[in-house]
């Protein structure tokens, strides 16, 4: 209860669901959008429903896109013999900034964990597989967090690959990446140089 | 330059206008939203559409409200003698939670700032001035941040009021508000202590 009438304190309830708004950041948040409501309410409100309509997830890499399959998957002009595997769009999102990677991406959708439950079938694996089975992929980067999740994830990778007729090199993410880093958190110069000296 | 695509741009770029969201921490929020579609992202779209279509202000006190005149303006178990003058409707929510004034409120809608420009035509003062002047009011509680602005709005509107014919108490919340807070800001027991030993 915030005193502030139902309507009013449904709009906080959900804001303080986004991460890193708690409930007090979500009243400030909920009085910022009423107040600006021209400049602000209408067009995020707009901004979203858009989102909501037009954006999903393609079906080839997982990538969150207006476009399925999404423009990097259909751009003849990105390296499709190299797959950048990450966790989330965000960490995508971040590769794109820095522009240092000219191939393909695959977006997991997050990372095995025996603590969170959370399975290979849960994950964006098979298709994964089914792309380096099919394709002409020589070289896949493991783009993971360095955490224990990151690496089990990356083994499990590598292990569905064994035995393949072709052969793909299997790369990770070298200096700079710091042990249970995120990616988005990173500065884009760290990002380029732990992609060049990739291992 | 997110690399995530026109309309995901646009989204980060309005969430990150949002107090307490800078750039990255309004990319995390666009994907949280993304990722759960069904769970945040639509029913978020539809409160803040809800919120566009029904709330105004309300035109005796200022508060946020889809009633016009708003509940509390036109609740008759609320003492009309009393009016708590408040900076904005965080500060009302923030006194609605603790429960302890049973008056009537004003929204400025700001403060009177020199620094920032704000002008008595910019706030709701001349409003204030005639709910004094034309009804039973007896007590004006300055519920007003104790910043040099919160000061410099309270004396302007305590000089408005001199010579009228009715006797009017003008009372500031007392001990407990910390200089330069934020009634937002505080526990909900400092208010109510505030309130009480108000002078
Ligand atoms: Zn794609
Ligand atoms: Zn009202």
């Amino acid at each position: 209860m915030s005193g502030a009438g139902p309507e009013i304190e449904r709009l906080m309830a959900l804001l303080s669901k986004l991460p890193g708004l708690g409930p007090r950041s979500a009243r400030r948040a909920a009085l910022a959008l009423l107040k600006r409501r021209d400049q602000l309410l209408i067009p995020l409100t707009h901004a979203m429903q858009d989102a909501a309509d037009k954006i999903e997830s393609c079906r080839i890499c997982g990538r969150l896109s207006t476009q399925n399959p999404c423009t990097t998957c259909v751009d003849p002009m990105r390296d499709e013999t190299m797959i950048c595997v990450v966790e989330e769009d965000s960490a995508l999102w971040a590769m794109e900034r820095v522009g240092a990677f000219t191939g393909k991406y695959h977006v997991l959708g997050g990372l095995l964990s025996a603590l969170d439950g959370i399975r290979p079938e849960d994950l964006r694996l098979d298709s994964l597989i089914s792309r380096v089975r099919s394709g002409r992929v020589r070289e896949i980067i493991m783009a993971l967090p360095a955490t224990v999740e990151g690496q089990t994830t990356a083994h499990y990778i590598a292990d569905r690959l064994k035995g393949f007729d072709n052969q793909v090199d299997i790369t990770f993410l070298a200096r700079g990446v710091p042990v249970g880093g995120d990616l988005d958190w990173l500065d884009d110069n760290t990002i380029a140089h732990a992609f060049k000296s990739r291992r």
